[in-house]
């Protein structure tokens, strides 16, 4: 079985054991492409000591200084949450989401973040993910170790990777979901247009308009078609805002 | 959730901390009767520091100095196992298992039992088994962490307990399996009797019968009921063989 395109990115990660947990963790579930965020200790032999017989995956393990250069040219993200988000994000749970990872890493690369052990990810940090991954848990003590984490989600893609095939495709393999980079350049021109055009939310402060724009876009999971043509339209409406040679406003 | 009881035991293990990381793992998944079988080094700070917020589960763990203790009064046993063993094990898919020893345990304590690191279970602490679980991972590198096989395990139980119960429940709930010390009764039983009836198998020594005939009974799970009766049989063979009063052998 084939890696098949899916990478696991741990942000900010500060127990180098964790680190080396994973990608024990990735080598047992065939996966090996492991992204770590600005961990705090890396490399570090407690990282070694845990990675035992996946040494191979941890010494390839990339580090960067952010989530958005982890994330270059990845489709799909789906991101692990133990806390409660606000309603407007997608979440699965993590069989199903483990299902749509490997749907989405045969469109192209698709990606699985974890957060740091204490915090967790950052309202910020989630806003690229097009859906949150719920791992069912005790309520009285859900927080499971960032290893854990790993070892499930991984569990799941190797089960989903491993299951037979849908005869029928249903996304057309020639349309690969938009990269967070392409989505960051469509948001930002998002809320250039909106300056443009002086729009007000009566209700929402401007940050929190935007939050809430790129939640349901988020959500929509464009693939780069989709946003060409978003993007075709923010043009054309700043273009009608710019009358050339001093038209009528 | 009430924990419904599942003991999660493990049989030798040699590091602290995947007792710990394995106490964790349970309390996130809502059980909470571990058993440890002569540990190589426990209580230990390490064991403490991985259990972090499932010192409870840690604390009320049972130390035995052997896998037959640690089993008493149970009925269902599991046991995982990485190696390939031979084909007169009952073997069952992790998500299949969890199901089982979920079902099980509503009929009496059931067991779920982990090797240690290294070695993993012998042949003689798989005796007691009714079933092996297998985990499905990388033929590469299919040898996972011992904390993360609890995790996995665990898992499943949970979702296997969260899971809408079946109307009809086949087995009845007032014919509890035998519990091992029953089994291991039985077992010694017969093998007195075969050796009164100057029992011998032409194809393989003493030793190896007694252990495949282990095997296809602990594949029947009998109940109570059903020992007995054998038990019962057993004596009957036993009481014709040694004549009363100098009658007619």
């Amino acid at each position: 079985m084939k890696s098949s395109r899916i990478r696991i990115v741990l942000v900010a990660p500060s127990h180098p054991g964790n680190i080396g947990a994973a990608a024990r963790a990735m080598k047992n579930m065939a996966l090996d492409e492991l992204v770590l965020v600005n961990p705090k200790q890396f490399p570090d032999p407690e990282a070694t000591a845990r990675a035992s017989g996946a040494d191979d995956v941890l010494s390839a393990a990339r580090v960067v200084p952010n989530l958005a250069q982890a994330l270059t040219g990845c489709g799909f993200v789906a991101a692990t949450t133990s806390r409660d988000r606000d309603q407007y994000f997608r979440i699965m749970d993590v069989r199903d989401a483990a299902v749509r990872v490997v749907d989405e890493s045969r469109r192209g690369p698709a990606a699985v973040v974890f957060g740091a052990e204490r915090t967790g990810l950052t309202n910020e940090e989630l806003e690229s993910a097009h859906a949150l991954i719920r791992i069912p848990a005790s309520t009285v003590y859900p927080s499971l170790n960032l290893g854990m984490a790993v070892q499930l989600v991984t569990y799941e893609l190797f089960r989903a990777r491993a299951a037979p095939q849908p005869t029928a495709v249903a996304v057309p393999p020639d349309a690969p979901l938009a990269a967070p980079e392409e989505m960051e350049r469509l948001y930002a021109h998002l809320a250039q247009v909106l300056e443009d055009i002086d729009f007000r939310d009566r209700t929402q402060s401007g940050t929190h308009l935007m939050a809430r724009i790129r939640r349901f876009l988020q959500r929509a999971e464009l693939d780069h078609n989709e946003v060409s043509i978003l993007r075709g339209i923010l043009t054309a409406v700043q273009s009608r805002r710019r009358p050339a040679g001093g038209g009528p406003r």
